[in-house]
């Protein structure tokens, strides 16, 4: 996962690998292809015609299927193909293409005499100043977004600057029965069939401007976008990924590593796991649960199949002792020479103790972390937070409540909605707050228990009975008006959901206060143990990529399998015939009949690949990812469209921690089969052709 | 399966699949290597040096295994390795190493003037009068043991004479940890990881021939052995496996298969599944019923999961319609041709007929099958119906109690000892009685019916109680001397168990003629339509083997893996890494520690596979296999031993009924890891020798 930046100390290795385009291309962020690579928030996608349609996966639109679903049509379900621009519909609110346009480094302008400053708190404090300042600068620049991100744990920050489009509609999606056909059962696996991909299209104002939504809008016009390979790829053929990967933790401590592993990762699971639980025996009682609650399970599933593979993984791995070992070596390394000593050595002892200090209070902050999942809580306490914010100038602001942070926030409680249900919510505080009551008093917060009972069941149940009986809050409109009350409006509020917000304010911003402080701690000392390791790998020759962090990256590798366990080979292909295979007729392996009649008959049309004998489906590669890759185009030796990225393997699942060649793989979704399913069984012919991909012959009309 | 004498026809596919022999010796049944293959009864197995050394499968010496065990010194468990020929233990009681000898045609002995007997029970007389009198004639060479075996359905007979070698003892088999690795988790399954392979000795009287059980008897010298590969076989190479296998079913009807995969299988699986619920939730009251019952428990397991195998496969795989559509093919291809017709047409039909009237009473026959599992109710029927047969003048008895049956009646008798328990068999009993209850009315017995009272709990509950409170048949000494008793001391006993045998016996005969009389039918009719079948076959070029019959076969193909799914493909070969990488520490997937630290020290020795990188533990070849295989000598081109077959693929599990060259797939375990374990894990260097293999230098002494 490159930042574009590091790309050119590469040139040599891209060129091994099989890159047959000059690799300078690939360091230039506004240049093609990198600038048709474009960041959907938590996804990615790319332009891929000169009137803005974008293609992702069909998992990054969910709430846009979702949001536009009634219970008589049902778009998750069913898919969508809008035959003109004018049937195009609008994505949830919150969809936001993004376009980077510019990033450029400020490590000095954030970092300035930041060392200096010996307390936690201003140094966070101060950090955060310069970020906003910088931000707002910035976006001075009307239509445009910008984020200052740090690299390697806060040893450098950079200034990404993207257009964000705010205009977003649907185009194009397969029906769930192709786009996640193998659901939650294939999640993480291989051999997958999913035709995980869909296609949006960006739309701004008259005036190329980014602009609210809006029926005068016009599509995008991207300064570049991505072509649809002429001819796929092979086994063993070069690829490359370009995306925004969101994070990963490849230099942790290995102490971080032991507490995520044998801690977080179970104790997270078992989380994830009664509320899916919950939803699902609430769904029997209210039915519209399933629809509204879709993508709050899918992402709970994914988690806990996530977090399980996390921890069965680790216990084949061997990774802590891996962990271990590097650190005794970095350890050694730094003794063995006085210069070293006086420079580095005090940064892994350093950073142990934070970490120490940071483990001391996971269990609230776990249960605290899901309080903030039960809607109408978080909802009254944003809207108060808001209030008492915005008695500040804007400058002076939190993160997230300044002007540029409102309309995120009203879309956000906008969406709620068809989110939303107060018996599910109730009941998922009643579970949250049972986990709190289990807490070591020592992690307890005093507010909490002084206004929830927490640890009387008897009394608990009428309390949480009445807050959701008397509260307005699960209204949309007062939702909405609430946003611009001023602070004492709220204060002399009767909803009881806003009197426990103002509660609880006090308790809640002290303990904001304690995590930052011990966040200006890490933001001093995780550089300096960054410093050393990079010193030390770079002095054995190794380049060091950061961490992933949300900002654009370029992973390169080959179409290539792997072999899971002794005995067994996982090729790098799937084929049509293997949708067969697995159709049950029951979800999530409900094949549409058209796709299976067209299987049958061996209707390959032009995606046929010979050595395979079919159209290819899905394929692996060696290429580096994680959440946030999803959607990330795929493009071969010449930077040509081959596929997108949807997911990784159960069995490199560690990745996030621990790349490891020999089983960490992407799983790929092939350009031959989407546009296969394009023509053949969907008949996205319009689209086809935007895509610069000439139809076949339709002898059946249309 | 081709049995020897069709391998002549073979000679162009056998060269061109690579044996390098004449492939003339392969068709000499009594000459090298085929006089090296022995019958184990239920398993095969092979003499592999000049002392009566026999190779075999670790799970076809179960029975002497758990028969030598005490609740001390578990051999099933530990393992076991005599010092010297003083050590080895004597086998279960019935333990036989069969040599065959001489195989002779006997079609027109048996079926002379058969056609023309109108009665099916007169039929069935008539060919059971002959067999036994050629068994007879043939059994008059002391130490020999011979069995008529009819070929498609009774379209030939060929009469086997075996040299019949009764002291069979232990001499070396690895713990179970290695033997039975993986255990019923990976029964049936690839990737594996088994050393399934166990030593045997055949022992004779001092005057050479076959002799019981004594310390006097001496090494057996077979006419020739089998001989260790000096390298073994790689990915591709030509592969044969000589054996017994038990029973096929490739030419039945459709309605045959459809009966059987509809109804047979699931209503089995059913069955062995309680028993198997039954036995386990009995240990936890008496411990001693899991040791005891262990081979039972590990049959019906095995079962259990083939039968739900056959259903999986069977829903996979198109089968029915294949055979159906074969099934049009004869008859058009009988109907195109007056004389044809005039020879063939009947036979379909008049199949069809029997086949339908046979699975009229499928219900009760899978009822009253599983009550001859009760030890004691199928004692007191053997000893009575023995005593009844004892009447009648040796020739003219039922097969089974003739004076050749005595000693293998009585070592059953003797071996229940070790595998029965009284509760247990009582609670089996009762379950079986309760599936009797639930017959249609027309399928019941009168007999059962009158003294068992099985549709009455309250009484049947007390009625077991006393059955087996008052029962001396449990008592091993007293069982044996009931061999010799007379009818009328039988029917004086006041053995309850011995009443109801009494009670029983009129009413067992008469559906015993039934059976008999039906099974005549079908000797006149299944040799009709195979005929007709064959001729088809043989029409179009295709030489046509028989089903398997437990009469010897040879199977030749390749090292090869196979796709079991889209996307996936098994390697031919598994590693030693594999056995570590399954290895949890919990049973079945518990290794030896000295096995993992020499796993993990890649201490390899002379059986390393380059191309692998490792030792083999177990291969994949092409070869066609069903029970009864198990423990066949692999052998390579230039016949010379390379592993033992223990196994099938779940995929290829349809095989007995359809054999599938893309799927279907034996299992063996590799020479190289039989060595590798001897030499290095258990340190069997005497045996090693013996197998002519030199030791190594041992330094750590032994």
């Amino acid at each position: 996962m490159w930042p574009p930046h590091q790309l050119p100390d590469l040139h040599e290795d891209l060129r091994r690998a099989g890159l047959a385009l000059d690799p300078a291309a690939l360091s230039r962020l506004t240049g093609h292809p990198l600038n048709a690579v474009i960041d959907l928030g938590g996804c990615t996608a790319s332009f891929v015609s000169p009137r803005g349609l974008v293609l992702t996966n069909h998992h990054c639109c969910w709430s846009s299927l979702q949001f536009n679903s009634t219970e008589e049509r049902n778009l998750l379900q069913d898919g969508f193909l809008a035959r003109d621009l004018g049937e195009e519909l609008s994505g949830a609110p919150g969809s936001r293409v993004q376009v980077t346009v510019d990033v450029r480094e400020v490590t000095d302008e954030v970092l300035r005499g930041v060392e200096e400053i010996r307390d936690g708190a201003a140094r966070y404090a101060r950090i955060e100043e310069r970020e906003k300042r910088l931000i707002a600068a910035c976006e001075a620049d009307p239509g445009h977004r910008c984020r200052v991100r740090s690299f390697h744990g806060g040893l450098q920050y950079h200034l990404v600057k993207q257009l964000e489009i705010r205009d977003v509609r649907l185009v194009y999606a397969p029906p769930r029965s192709i786009g996640i056909f193998g659901g939650d059962v294939d999640n993480w696996t291989w051999p997958r069939h999913s035709g995980d991909f869909a296609f949006l299209r960006a739309y701004v104002g008259p005036d190329g401007r980014a602009a609210d939504p809006s029926p005068a809008n016009v599509p995008f016009r991207p300064a570049s976008y991505l072509r649809v390979a002429a001819r796929g790829v092979e086994q063993g053929d070069y690829v490359m990924a370009a995306g925004y990967p969101g994070r990963t933790n490849r230099y942790r401590l290995s102490s971080e590593v032991a507490d995520t592993f044998d801690w977080y990762y179970p104790t997270m699971k078992a989380l994830y796991d009664e509320a899916i639980d919950l939803i699902e025996s609430m769904s029997e009682t209210y039915p519209e649960i399933e629809l509204r609650y879709a993508t709050t399970v899918s992402g709970l599933r994914n988690g806990s199949k996530n977090f399980q593979g996390m921890i069965d993984g680790y216990a084949r791995s061997g990774m802590l002792e891996r962990k271990r070992a590097r650190e005794r070596e970095l350890q050694r390394w730094i003794e063995s020479d006085p210069a070293r000593r006086q420079r580095h050595l005090s940064a892994l002892a350093d950073l142990e103790r934070l970490v120490a200090r940071q483990a001391a209070t996971r269990e609230r902050e776990a249960v605290l972390g899901r309080l903030e999942r039960v809607a109408l809580l978080d909802t009254a306490r944003r809207l108060y937070r808001l209030a008492r914010e915005r008695e500040k100038p804007d400058a002076s602001r939190s993160p997230g409540y300044q002007e540029r942070d409102l309309l995120p926030l009203r879309e956000r409680l906008q969406r709620l909605d068809k989110r939303f249900h107060p018996e599910l919510d109730k009941a998922y505080f009643r579970l949250c707050l049972a986990r709190y009551a289990a807490l070591p008093p020592e992690q307890r917060r005093p507010a909490l228990d002084a206004h929830l009972a927490p640890d009387d069941p008897a009394a608990l149940g009428p309390r949480l009975d009445r807050l959701y009986a008397e509260t307005h809050l699960g209204e949309s409109e007062h939702r909405l008006e609430l946003l611009d009350a001023p602070r004492a409006a709220l204060e002399a509020s009767e909803d009881p959901f806003l009197r426990l917000a103002v509660a609880l304010y006090e308790d809640d911003l002290a303990l904001e206060r304690e995590k930052e402080a011990l966040a200006g701690e890490f933001q001093l000392v995780r550089p300096r143990y960054m410093e050393a390791l990079i010193a030390h790998l770079g002095e054995r020759g190794h380049a060091v990529y950061p961490d992933a962090n949300g900002s654009l990256r370029l992973s390169y590798g080959a179409v290539r399998g792997y072999s899971p366990r002794d005995g067994v080979s996982y090729e790098p292909f799937t084929r049509l015939e293997g949708i067969r295979e697995k159709t049950t007729g029951v979800e999530p392996f409900r094949a549409p009949p058209e796709q299976l009649r067209l299987i049958e008959a061996r209707d390959h049309g032009r995606w046929r690949l010979e050595t395979l004998g079919s159209v290819p489906v899905d394929f692996l590669s060696t290429v580096d990812t994680t959440g946030g890759s999803s959607g990330s185009p795929t493009l071969d030796a010449r930077g040509e469209l081959v596929g997108l990225l949807f997911d990784g393997t159960y069995d490199g699942i560690n990745a996030d921690w621990d790349y490891d060649e020999s089983l960490t793989r992407a799983i790929h979704v092939d350009m031959r089969y989407v546009l296969w399913v394009m023509e053949k069984v969907d008949r996205a012919w319009r689209v086809l052709e935007e895509l610069g991909v000439r139809s076949s012959p339709a002898p059946e009309g249309g």
